[in-house]
């Protein structure tokens, strides 16, 4: 095949044969991606061998660590500690989704024996999920390694059975183009498809991949703006496919009144806060935006002087820190000043501003007048910046979140004991996850995670780009009716000789580990 | 509240107050309908309630059933035996619905317990699915009852807790109005809220409902043009919402030379397929539209003769029918002339052409020409019409397999242990659901049941409009983290108090029945 180990068909060599020069635009390039992804032949493969490979994949990542590490560094400015961490995440999750594929459940393997006396009739239905196809992947800008070419949404759709052409994310252009190289490295040393991996770069690459008739579904993880316009292209095609795409979140937080009842429960709530919206330069989609405190509390002048204790010293939540491109710094300049700037809002805390470094940015408003500019609000910040909204009753509460929009969580600071439960009931309509005495920052990968909420936060609410059911996204049911044994898939066969959870005429069936 | 018992805000009388005449616009007959719907509180019904109430609509209809035949008879011109049978499909739907909810499996409740050695750390996460709110179902013509106000879809979406706005069809109008009311009382009978169900009409109705902010997925069956639309709408919104459209569908059959080798398997497949494509006039999404067959079979002299047997008196498979609406049948006769009269196809069969009923038709052609011609080939031609295709040798049958689009259905008729293992990974890949030495017709409601494909046959291959499975439309995950017992539904509790199938830490627990 002619082309480098990072699969990236070569700009200069022509992609096909010496003799036929063919000239690589945007759309040969995204052709030859997926026509070799295609030919991988991944979807035939076994769940055994998925699990190995993507365990290869893990021990590849761990083993070129340092060196994957210091090309992130130059190209994302993100601190060494952060990105190991994320490494190590990273692997964790591939290998995670190779426990996934072995325990099997995912498969939702369902067996109806055939009865006749039914209205209607039931012949033998056997069911189970199957991989869609060649699938897109865009990667995102803030999680270089988690939610980028190796990443979750890649993770999930490998175990699945699904070839990935991923979109490289152009703020870490270096970092992509050799992590995919060491994953298809250790795909091929473990006998696997290599090109089940391939990687395009560029726009129009990008937009040529959501159109291809080849690619069955799309995983997305950025801004609303080009979510939204791939969204659109994607469910513009004449075959429409599924664009399982992860956009902006504002994550709403609610201090309850009892919840900073003491001096020292506004200190700690304050410090927490500061931590939460300011690590790593605020760059994560679950940073908590916006903030709900009570009138009177005190609450701003601990905030800031937890962000200035961690100024002088104290710790690293007001460090200046370089965001990961200049265009993302640029927003977070326009975008923090228009909301400082707003005659209905007051400016609470801003750290020093520098040529190339953002620093934390707290500005505060009444509930009033959040209700009343509310698109102003709601619109996501990236970067260290989080806004506080004074309320004084509840009813001022639950007059401004009944403006809020879907978001991948919401977050309730509450006192020991403190009834909650219609607050909960509340913010459960609008996010996906719902955090209690907790800051949002942090997405454990289990099987009970979600990360998705109503739009903008996610495409649909229906998915989850993190956790074990992401693997759900690229899969489709297919149902084998009075089947000859031999074209059943093993895990449908009689006797159940692969041992998964099936469900057996309506009853779940665990076999004994 | 100033409704009629069948749930449609009188056109006459103001919906609310007298003093406040308010004219009935197609806009604020929707926004009516869906404040009802959602002020219905279904969503904080327990599982047991529902159960309940889907049990008591279902005796309901059951109790009504000669008074509903009798209207159905009328506005569709159906048997009454197959009405009477799709009575009893529609209760028995009802029930199966009652038993998914309380079997439970169905929220996929997880738990995980707190571990602060990973990284990420995890804390207690709890995942349970949770109603998305009020929906909107599209009822469709050819199924009266069982794809209509009350059929899989209203079914799967009160069971999961959604109110449900059903848009009627205009092809049985004093049915939709009858079986609401109906519906609406067995439900205040039963101490439910009559609200969760509503009924419009009208296809400005319609439009609205799907851009209507609180609807929050839609439910659709019919055809590809009206789906396309409705589907275009609810992307375009500005937040957009899942629309789960089950479209057209061509239902591709396979016939292996080896099992026509004999008169005798020849005559067997013939009668068959002439009882499935022609049953009920032909008006059923997975009516076999599409037939490929061996040449030199002798397959169209026998399936001549199984229609001719059939008109004789021998069987009802050629007897005309009167179709559902006036443009069903003008659609017919427009399609099938169509293709009769192509150059490259040949007229087998043509019934009696009779004014108000349709007689079967069938059209035959070479792979070839197949090929050349597909779009036009592929179209549905709703109505007692099949397509034969010709085929020499598995080449070519392969290269026609190739030009299909997503299908509901796909059928094989085999030789007693032939192997069509490549043909059915081949089939898989374009139909949802395989079939083998069977016909499509007759989509039994089970738990292993899958009634969807590719576009145009669904808008997205990863849903299901009948089976178990259907009810997940309806839903979103949600998590809780470090939540206090107070916030958590019965079903996350520790200890499991409901006995609902649980994943904890990682391991499926089926409690013990």
């Amino acid at each position: 095949m002619n082309t480098d180990a990072s699969g990236i068909a070569p700009r200069t060599e022509p992609p096909f044969t010496r003799d036929e020069r063919v000239e690589l635009t945007p759309a040969n390039e995204v052709e030859l991606a997926v026509a070799l992804a295609a030919a991988s032949g991944l979807e035939r493969s076994s769940r055994a061998e998925r699990g190995r490979w993507l365990r290869a994949i893990a021990d590849a990542v761990e083993a070129y660590r340092d060196e994957l590490v210091a090309i992130a560094g130059e190209e994302t400015h993100l601190s060494a500690a952060r990105l190991n961490g994320e490494v190590t995440r990273t692997a964790t999750q591939l290998r995670f989704f190779g426990d996934v594929v072995d325990e099997g459940s995912y498969l939702e393997a369902t067996i109806d024996s055939p009865d006749a006396s039914l209205i209607p009739p039931r012949p033998s239905l056997r069911r189970m999920l199957r991989p869609l196809g060649v699938v897109a992947v865009f990667a995102a800008s803030n999680f270089p390694f988690a939610f980028s070419v190796l990443g979750g949404d890649t993770a999930s759709a490998l175990a699945a059975g699904c070839p990935v052409v991923v979109k490289a994310h152009p703020g870490h252009p270096r970092l992509s183009r050799r992590i995919t190289s060491i994953a298809r490295d250790a795909l091929a040393a473990a006998s696997g498809p290599a090109d089940a991996l391939r990687l395009v770069e560029g726009m129009e690459q990008g937009t040529a991949l959501v159109e291809h008739p080849r690619v069955t579904a799309v995983g997305f993880t950025g801004s609303t703006r080009g979510g939204r316009a791939l969204f659109d292209l994607a469910s513009a095609r004449p075959a429409p496919i599924p664009f399982y795409g992860e956009l902006g979140s504002i994550n709403p937080v609610v201090v309850t009144r009892a919840a900073v009842a003491t001096p020292a429960q506004v200190a700690g709530v304050a410090a927490g806060l500061a931590g939460s919206f300011t690590r790593d330069g605020g760059q994560y989609c679950t940073k908590p935006g916006l903030v709900f405190v009570p009138d009177g509390a005190g609450f701003e002048a601990a905030l800031v002087a937890a962000l200035e204790g961690a100024a002088d010293g104290a710790g690293v939540t007001g460090a200046p820190q370089r965001l990961l491109t200049d265009g993302i710094a640029a927003a977070f300049d326009r975008g923090s000043v228009a909301l400082a700037e707003r005659s209905d809002a007051e400016l609470v805390f801003a750290g020093e501003r520098a040529a190339d470094v953002a620093s934390p940015v707290v500005v505060a408003t009444s509930a009033a007048a959040f209700v009343a500019a509310h698109e102003a609000y709601l619109e996501e910040c990236f970067g260290p910046l989080t806004v506080l909204v004074r309320y004084g009753s509840d009813e001022e509460l639950a007059l401004a979140l009944d403006v809020l929009e879907g978001s991948l969580t919401a977050s309730i600071q509450l006192a020991p004991d403190e009834d909650v439960a219609a607050l909960a009931d509340r913010l459960v309509q609008v996010a996906g996850r719902l955090v209690f005495n907790g800051w949002p920052t942090g997405v454990a990968i289990t099987w009970g995670q979600h990360h998705g909420g109503g739009w903008p936060a996610t495409t649909a609410s229906v998915h989850t780009s993190v956790g074990a059911t992401a693997i759900r996204r690229w899969l489709t049911p297919a149902t084998w009716q009075d089947a000859p044994a031999a074209v059943l898939p093993p895990e449908l066969a009689d006797g159940n000789p692969l041992g998964v959870p099936r469900r057996e005429d309506g009853v779940l069936v665990v076999p004994a580990g």
